[in-house]
């Protein structure tokens, strides 16, 4: 048996793996981004952490990935940006082999998520995959007959920019109308905030469950929802809808064998699948029926550090 | 040198074509459907081109491709429908092999124009292809690192049923607010007719351009647009940023190298392609920049015909 190293760097949390080559996790250990501490504070907790795994190994260590969440020139194998700073540039992969030895494979956290749902997780034994992660922001990343497919500028998977409908509401991209301002974590509770200065009455039950009631969080959207309450289930219908509506896209152009949803939105699970499930039906169309399955990641938050282990195995 | 022969099957028009294979045409014959005519007429009409072409061609002809104006099962090589009667599951290839003791290739054609374009036309030396055609439907095919791109149902490319937003408009599908039905032949000539009955004296030169005035088709609207006149360019330009809507998701989602852009609505030209342009770049993003190129087909309407010979050089 062989092992391989696999790391997941974002720019709120970092964590390694040890997985074996059938993608058996063996160990894992993660830690918080430390946002002053940069580049060199993060190498530093990285290279400790592969250290560790290392020694821990019972079989030999043969190769590394890395799911790194920012923009990625996979060509080059260098990493583009990240929020914390230092990162312009620089070659990670490089960084990697010169540290421990072995060879080294990066990608973004959004083909990682693909990838590793792909090998390891609720993409095992198809053709073609569409992941989505809903959180923060919007991504994904797309197997298809088998690789992940980048596209022209390394922009295919860019859900969350898909421009949805005209619209007033700005998003981070400088456009308007796009998927993540109507369904990230962040749309979310920014519904809320509009509904509590329009009708502050209506936001009873999400103003208790969030810390300050001046900010509702998308959790207590979700929470409130779930336990009825018809204000937060108004507001999570509403981007449902909108998700519904981008997976119809997704279908009607690439027609996958499955889309795989992760990310910290979808973890509210029922509460979101279930409108999301009634809107796919609705807008559907009776007469072109698909097969394409919609479901939950199987490794949940860890699907980036599965598919880092599996860019890992292809040196194997 | 060895040639092909090439037929593409439609609701209104048949033809067929000699190719080399390289995909120079060689000869072409035309002739127009005869609706009550059935299969059987139609099969008797294919038959005689194709001997006539047999008997022009100057090198052997060893394979022959077919375009087919409805759905085809590629993995049996049976075609299930078409507006005139009597295709359904019909064995397409296996009568070509047996009439003209060729082997044959069946596909349809959108599928077909894709790979027409890829093989011959606007998309040769690119990787990824997404080719639209515009017409009295909207429909499409993909090619994905050379290779048609068909999806788990084979729907991957069925542009025409994106779900572009609600809408009061009813699609031939069943469902509702599909592309089609904002910026198809007959949708452009809809628009024309709702403002007939809203504003008549709106609609002026679309009306004289029309044969009836009862009736103003997308031509006329075309026309009248190109005139300067300006109720027929504010129809345009909303089915063209319809479209542009549509074209943003698909690079959003795929990125391809090129968007190919065929069908009867894109011969209007700039007229067509001004405001479509206009909105790709109003509705996009400033900071996420594609280098996906939008052209016109190179081959026209002949895009099928060009890839049924493709297909059949697949043979060679």
């Amino acid at each position: 048996m062989t092992n391989v190293l696999s790391l997941d760097i974002g720019g709120t949390h970092f964590r390694s793996g040890l997985f074996d080559q059938k993608g058996l996790r063996l160990f894992t250990l993660e830690g918080n981004t430390l946002r002053s501490g940069g580049r060199d504070w993060m190498l530093k907790q990285i290279a400790e952490q592969c250290h560790t795994l290392l020694q821990k190994s019972e079989s030999p260590v043969k190769a590394c990935g890395v799911s790194f969440g920012g923009p990625v020139d996979f060509e080059s194998q260098l990493v583009r940006s990240m929020h914390t700073p230092g990162w312009e540039n620089f070659a990670m992969a490089q960084w990697m082999t010169e540290t421990l030895g072995l060879p080294c494979r990066v990608d973004n956290d959004s083909n990682c998520g693909a990838l590793g749902e792909y090998s390891f997780g609720a993409g095992r034994g198809i053709h073609t995959l569409v992941y989505i992660t809903v959180s923060t922001g919007i991504g994904g990343g797309l197997i298809l007959d088998g690789k992940v497919f980048r596209g022209k500028d390394s922009l295919a998977g860019e859900f969350g920019h898909m421009p949805m409908t005209d619209s007033h509401i700005l998003c981070s991209c400088g456009a308007k109308g796009c998927l993540e301002t109507f369904c990230s974590g962040p749309a979310i509770a920014s519904r809320a905030q509009e509904l509590a200065e329009r009708r502050p009455e209506a936001l009873g039950r999400m103003a208790e469950l969030s810390s300050s009631p001046g900010s509702i969080t998308a959790n207590a959207v979700f929470q409130a929802a779930a336990e009825g309450d018809m204000a937060a289930i108004q507001i999570i219908d509403e981007a449902a809808r909108w998700l519904a509506r981008a997976l119809l896209m997704i279908i009607r152009i690439v027609n996958p064998d499955k889309i795989v949803l992760g990310g910290g939105v979808t973890l509210a699970g029922d509460t979101f699948l279930n409108p999301l499930r009634r809107f796919l039906k609705e807008m559907g169309s009776p007469s072109i029926p698909y097969s394409t399955e919609v479901q939950l990641a199987e490794l949940g938050q860890y699907s980036p550090l599965y598919g880092a282990a599996a860019l890992a195995c292809e040196f194997l």
